[in-house]
């Protein structure tokens, strides 16, 4: 049986543990999705983009956006069909997304995409106000979050 | 360095092996996304939905959406943070979703989607037009699919 995680602490461990979000943008009524890596920081989401292609296109058209975040684990069968299930844990998130204008916030953000990914401390160049090139940093304001899971 | 999978089979078996995909929907401009089962089988994709809630609220009011699935690898650091990258291949499906509404072909849905995630064969119980139930079956329709990956 489906069930909401009310608890935030729960919420934001999976958002914290997440590799992979799925952000879904509308353009003329037309939804895209697409998987991207972010950083979950501050009660806010951030990830970076290039500027151009379909992404930029409607993060610039439209700054409404649903964020997703799932643990897919094991399906249950069942001898009856219908009463199948699917453990797994998801987070939706509805918000507005904000292009970061100052270098030293989209240096902070890259640092902690860094932090996240770089789990073995691999890199070692700093990321500068000159490193930075064309890259656009988007924060995600969250208004409204929903977590749900059917894991026992 | 990203690089579109022009191979149909390679996307054709993305899709066959990926257990959750992602629909995104829109809703007045409010894009909206929910992780799902579902079963590709014909060039098609087809999941299930109860016959309220959200998702189901807004495929009634807008049936242009856009499918995700997304197989995340390691993240490739690099002593420069620009240069990290994720493998990953992921495909997105824009299309047209349309309630399959003759219960014939809603049972050979489902029926697939046992086969699909029942690999031990603990179902012994058949789908049949009673137990449908209000279960609604979606078929969508691919307008266009683009595969991507970074992997080697």
């Amino acid at each position: 049986m489906d069930r909401l995680i009310l608890d935030r602490r729960e919420v934001d461990s999976v958002l914290n543990r997440a590799l992979v979000g799925r952000i879904a943008l509308s353009l003329k009524d037309q939804p895209y999705v697409v998987p991207l890596n972010f950083v979950y920081t501050g009660g806010k989401i951030y990830f970076h983009s290039a500027n151009e292609g379909q992404l930029y296109t409607y993060l610039k058209a439209n700054n409404q956006v649903c964020f997703e975040v799932d643990e897919p684990g094991e399906t249950i069968p069942n001898a009856d069909p219908c009463k199948f299930s699917f453990r797994y844990k998801s987070i939706i998130a509805f918000g507005k997304a904000r292009f970061l204008e100052k270098p030293p916030e989209k240096i902070a953000i890259l640092k902690a995409l860094v932090e996240k990914y770089d789990k073995n401390k691999v890199a070692t160049k700093e990321v500068t106000t000159e490193s930075l090139g064309d890259v656009e940093v988007l924060e995600i304001t969250i208004e409204h979050m929903t977590g749900k899971t059917n894991a026992p």
